[in-house]
């Protein structure tokens, strides 16, 4: 007997059961190929195809124009924080927004390979806010400008991308809302994200680079670390995560089938709306960030005390509303709604809520 | 209507069976939690579970003692060809024993870390045998002697693993070769392997570190490859690749339910014996390994042309005996017969060899 829950985490977190069941159901032989898809080469014309189609639909689906290349990679978004400096290296200098913890973490990472610089940020209030900047804010020497597009322990979005000095590429970390809404992928010089909240299972990393920044490495930049690398063999310069590209490749087709990214937009929007519509209401819980940079995928939220946080996490769990609790850095609760994320499971959520507030106020 | 093929792919290959229902069985719902493990935060309980035991039982089925630490990473063995030179940096030098493919370019990209040397090499017999070395043979001041232990392409494999220098660890890539024998880890300073051939699906990578190698890196040595990063967090710095470890437990508890190691190696040296003796009797069919030097887990054989090669490979796929084609490298058929291959799929083979050999000799 199968008893699904409603998952608020914020990565890993959960996939569409469409794809699941037609996942499970070609375990043991895919297409008649008589093995599973976790068996076979990466050499193989099953992979190569599998391979294939995830790169074109990714591209399709987020509208990649034919001077980027996409490749699935291995190391998450932690590796990315390494590689880009390492492969971006011209001027040996880079400014970065920072916005809460990745955005954060990546610049510490990056000032062992570059002169990193913190541009703009949000810590002064405790990252509830998306830092304003103009083309000033940036160094035109920059060898480029970053950003955490959505800010998965925080709760907050760029609603408007940073305006950077000619000739300096934006780069966007798009761990946390890849897919779930419209990106103007022309923006920016490279993008890129683990794929464990919005695409599949954790083990693949999307990156997407524009051809100009794909030969400005450094020259301690490991070899497998270099986005040319993988690029000169579509993904496959060593055994690919396999699993997990596949995955994201069912994923892929059944968001297409669905209507894309603009159908998913339209829900995710209606999915937060009804989240953050309650929490404006209420006289109990409470959103801290500001509200303009609201995330449309992670809401963090808090009860008047950290032991009614306690119990409300604690029941909802009995309800099937499980890993509420929010990051350790914020407290109180978060509910990451990602794509996965039925409306119905938000709407469970808030009518919970509501109970606790009756029940608790 | 499942019809399983006996897959002698050289990587990613097959997983036992029953891992497979196993696995599938519980897709949807990972032991009540609601979820998949694709699904759960690796924060979570029941991940947490998963990634002790995995390493636990890995600990126990290959005699890991306790000054030795085990990690699950990404990026595969090839990560931990540039990794090894970055963690392991005293005097900035290292020797490696070029014995096929996998140890040439791991010493290839060391060279861009360490002043790596070439100690000994099979290159001028195409790899066919393993190269002899004395003490004498490495640097008294080298940071380390690496080895590839069984050589996928070439179908060869160390039986006497080489003395190295007071004090100078040797370093081994088991990616083919880790659970199908028994291993002495505290021969080894360092052990790593990727996991698609013995253990799980590509994806996750495993290495077992001596704890006085800890602390040994290379300024440059980016956090993600540093090997203390991960085992400080017990291989949950960031988000690890969740399934290809789960699988790895799956395998891991079944390895340990038919015996473990030493049953498994009865088994794979029952295997090998079957073809090899074959090979050996044959007017056919060629093994062109020095015979004390053959592998236990990669057999390349030759026809007596390369029309017959295709031919072969051609008809055996009918037979549901695939991916037999040699690696480009070496040319001919290679049949690679990891732990996951039954012994029928090797009789199988050698039935079909005889009756090939039959109507084609």
């Amino acid at each position: 007997m199968i008893n699904r829950v409603y998952n608020f985490s914020a990565g890993p977190s959960m996939l569409p059961l469409e794809v699941l069941k037609r996942v499970q159901s070609k375990l043991l032989d895919y297409e008649g190929s008589g093995m599973s898809v976790m068996e076979m080469s990466h050499r193989s014309k099953y992979y190569d195809a599998i391979n294939n189609e995830a790169e074109s639909l990714l591209r399709e689906l987020m509208h990649v124009p034919d001077n980027y290349d996409i490749i699935f990679v291995q190391g998450g978004a932690s590796m990315q924080f390494e590689a880009i400096p390492l492969n971006i290296h011209v001027n040996g200098k880079a400014d970065y927004i920072l916005s809460g913890n990745f955005s954060t973490k990546s610049y510490k990472e990056a000032k062992k390979f570059t002169d990193a610089r913190a541009a703009a940020s949000s810590e002064d209030k405790n990252f509830t806010y998306i830092p304003e900047t103009t083309v000033d804010s940036f160094r035109p020497d920059a060898d480029y400008v970053h950003i955490c597009y959505n800010n998965t322990i925080y709760g907050t979005r760029f609603t408007k991308l940073p305006e950077t000095p000619a000739g300096v590429p934006l780069v966007g970390d798009v761990s946390s809302n890849i897919l779930s809404q419209e990106i103007d992928v022309s923006k920016f010089g490279v993008l890129y994200g683990g794929a464990q909240k919005n695409v599949a299972p954790a083990g693949v990393t999307v990156v997407i680079v524009r051809k100009d920044l794909q030969d400005k490495w450094s020259d301690i930049c490991p070899t497998m670390l270099k986005w040319s690398t993988q690029i000169a063999q579509k993904s496959l310069y060593n055994t690919p995560p396999c699993w997990s590209t596949y995955v994201a490749m069912e994923v892929f087709r059944y968001l297409k089938e669905i209507g894309g990214v603009p159908a998913m937009q339209k829900i995710n929007e209606e999915k937060a709306k009804i989240l953050y519509d309650y929490l404006d209401e209420s006289k109990f819980f409470v959103n801290k960030v500001n509200k303009k940079d609201r995330s449309l995928m992670n809401v963090p939220f808090f009860s008047p005390s950290a032991e009614l946080d306690a119990k409300f996490i604690a029941e909802a769990a009995k309800e099937g509303l499980v890993t509420l609790k929010g990051h350790k850095l914020v407290g109180g609760m978060r509910a990451s709604i990602y794509n996965a994320m039925p409306i119905e499971g938000v709407k469970k959520l808030v009518a919970f809520m509501k109970k606790f507030e009756v029940e608790n106020g």
